[in-house]
């Protein structure tokens, strides 16, 4: 089949293939908040029921402790390699909701991006496979490969069930490459394959004073303001200078880039500029001292504050010492840390902060691994030119600064190597209001993704 | 007329003095949420109805820019001495609502305290005073002086427009003394009388970084963190070992308690266990070094957190870096600080303190002057000996650590002196949830005021 034929199919069918993302992204299905549990659930029916309409021979949920996935296969001889595709359905949570142009769950095509929750990150590009799947099928009839799909609802989350089924269901997950599609390119003009995931743990914090919020003229100066503990234990946990992690242990097992490795990430542009404006026009970047911001955000661990609340935060003034006050912390870590143990110093280092006068408790969540993949696996030279076909330039290789816990469980559980193709971009605005899909790189993407099977067909089946 | 004319007749009408006490404080009259505008109005227009029932001879609603005050007076004779009762009819927000045992606004009795938002802090002891000139009129016929009662609606919310009120007014408020019915005594069996008030000075920070929530994977490491900046901002305004408050300049106005003023405060019980149980079971009283409990209280200047808010506070994990944070401050004053100085030098502390990559702003909001009235004034006398009649014993002379700005007002723009004969007991959890008055309290309170105007008639007369 000439490529020309999937190109042609293609482009005939993208109106339908955003009309029916946008049908999809509809389902507001936010797995951090209890109240959208069937929203979730109503997500991945739909989702099932729509590989089985691209041509999965087999789609089914799999049932979690917490929100389901979804399981789909296309298997079309036991003597072809076979890739699994890994993505989730569920979303972010949308507040601060009055900071949407549109309703996040009424999505909305503007200036040729796609706008909606969900619509990159990670909906949007668990669709693009489905169509990728569609449009070879209808050109072609049949795979170069078999194909495994699975797909599920807890990422947002912390994906806290999500290495159960990897554990549960190895045979059926088995594969020879894991593909996944739920990061960036550099730029619209600068196509890059992401070699390289920053792990996560985190640890919430919850300082408890007085039973009672107070009166602060009755009681103010004599009772501490669990505002003040929080603000301290806060403050502690950075060098205010060289903005290091200030928590015994953090770094001891990081291991530093090698001089190779800065070489590369030095060779990938950065325009400082652009990034500021990326990042909401801070007024400069700013991290640990001794490392480029390229650095910082691929190969540096951080400790971030997520979330803080305490007392009274509505109009006027009400003058009281509140009784409790907290925070929420996570860490992006690179190889060597062990989330577990990082999110138990992080504990360590806010209790041992805690002023007298308050009782201070701290709960340390693990999350996943840091993984890097070798820029020589065969899978990563294959994608690397599925990529080139579509853009006409050779892809960038880089890392995302971000986590994806279940590939570092693929690759821990089971041995599974991942090749991260993502058709994201840096202004995508995940995680926040007005979040996009830019609709030329969803095109492209379903693009990329039919020539990567047949890519991978030969790149496994020689190596 | 025998003294036990008048607490016969309190004694037979309790229980529709606590009906009536009840149905006032169904008015859910909080000043500082807009969205209860209208209920602070009929809140107003129900008080205006209730003093001419108690017999005052004119009562009426005094508009201002903000909320609606209440003027009413019986003028009994010009060659009398003229007392002047002030007081609020607006009460605190309600939140957090799921800490009250019972609905803040649909008051309920249990043991002997009527709980709901208002019980004591201001309206009960309002309604204290309509209640004695009801009963004073019912069992002679007159006062023994000509009364005036002004009540505003904006005490809670810092008191924007009652200055005006005093200018616009001053003919009509004149009087030869203020009584104030909004402070506490000691304990149950040992009443006082208060004759200082801190003063109070605000600041709102707020921290802008990015212009939009940013995924923490994606920017972590080179963006400035809002919260992480303020936490460092608040951390910086107490010294961490002597709990001193670090702003430049801040204790150079205050004047120091002479010995003799701290032997008195001495003299006043403190029970260190009691005032940790009232103040919500603490795990230790913490304050300025080298001073005692009650002088952190009553005569030393504090700095205090009332609320701090930034990104995601919901249920789960959400990775971000979040836009903004922001934080309420308030201090209370001692003589002889400035509120707008104090305000103005914690706003330059706060943007001294402000870090990079993030823009800081800070409004300063000045208040209430702190007052002390000397304890020789024969109103005090009289208040004393009125009290004493009722409760047995001589009342201690205490101060407050919390701010009546008005108070300060009529001292200032009047040159008007007051007399603090408040009701309320350390535990009544104004501000806080299960607001109470204690109902043996506020039928003492009756009668203590009746006798009140008989001693200030013969102390005004004479002095």
């Amino acid at each position: 089949m000439p490529e020309n034929d999937l190109d042609t199919y293609c482009a005939a069918n993208e109106q339908r293939h955003v009309d029916e993302l946008i049908e999809f992204l509809r389902i507001p299905s936010i797995s951090a908040d209890p109240a959208h549990a069937a929203d979730v659930r109503r997500n991945a029916e739909y989702l099932a029921e729509a590989a089985r309409k691209a041509g999965f021979h087999h789609a089914e949920i799999i049932e979690t402790a917490g929100h389901p996935a979804v399981y789909a296969e296309r298997l079309v001889d036991p003597k072809l390699p076979t890739a699994l595709i890994y993505g989730h359905h569920d979303v972010q949570p949308v507040d601060p909701l009055n900071e949407w142009r549109t309703s996040p769950f009424e999505p909305e095509v503007r200036d040729g991006n796609l706008y909606g929750r969900g619509a990159v990150d990670d909906k949007g590009q668990v669709w693009m496979h489905l169509k990728a799947v569609e449009s070879v099928l209808a050109v072609r009839g049949e795979l170069p490969l078999n194909l495994k799909l699975i797909v599920e609802g807890e990422e947002e989350s912390g994906s806290v069930h999500f290495e159960e089924i990897v554990d549960a269901e190895q045979a059926r997950l088995r594969a020879d490459i894991l593909v996944v599609s739920d990061t960036s390119i550099v730029a619209p003009g600068i196509p890059s394959l992401c070699t390289g995931l920053r792990g996560l743990a985190g640890v919430q914090v919850q300082v408890q004073g007085p039973a009672l919020d107070l009166h602060s003229g009755r009681f103010g100066g004599d009772v501490a303001n669990p505002i003040a503990s929080l603000a301290e234990i806060l403050a502690s946990l950075h060098d205010p200078v060289t903005r290091r992690v200030r928590v015994p242990g953090f770094y001891d097992d990081v291991r530093e880039p090698s001089a190779d490795e800065r070489a590369l990430f030095a060779s990938v542009p950065f325009d400082v500029d652009e990034f500021r404006a990326e990042a909401g026009d801070v007024p400069a970047t700013i991290g640990e001292a001794g490392w480029t911001d390229r650095e910082r955000l691929w190969a540096r661990p951080t400790l971030e504050f997520n979330g803080i609340w305490g007392g009274y935060s509505g109009p006027g003034q009400k003058t009281i010492i509140p009784a409790t006050a907290g925070a929420k912390i996570t860490c992006r870590l690179v190889p060597n840390q062990d989330p577990q143990h990082i999110a138990e110093l992080v504990r360590d280092a806010v209790l041992a902060a805690a002023p007298i006068g308050v009782t201070v408790t701290a709960n340390a969540v693990g999350g996943g691994r840091p993984v890097v993949t070798s820029i020589d696996h065969p899978a990563v030279q294959a994608a690397s030119r599925a990529m080139e076909s579509v853009f006409g330039i050779t892809p960038a290789l880089t890392r995302e600064g971000g986590s994806i816990p279940p590939v570092e469980s693929f690759a821990r559980v089971m041995g599974l190597q991942a090749v991260l193709v993502g058709l994201g971009l840096p202004d995508d605005q995940i995680h926040a209001p007005n979040e996009k899909f830019t609709l030329d790189m969803y095109f492209k993407g379903i693009r990329v993704l039919g020539r990567l099977w047949d890519e991978l067909a030969v790149a496994l089946r020689t190596s």
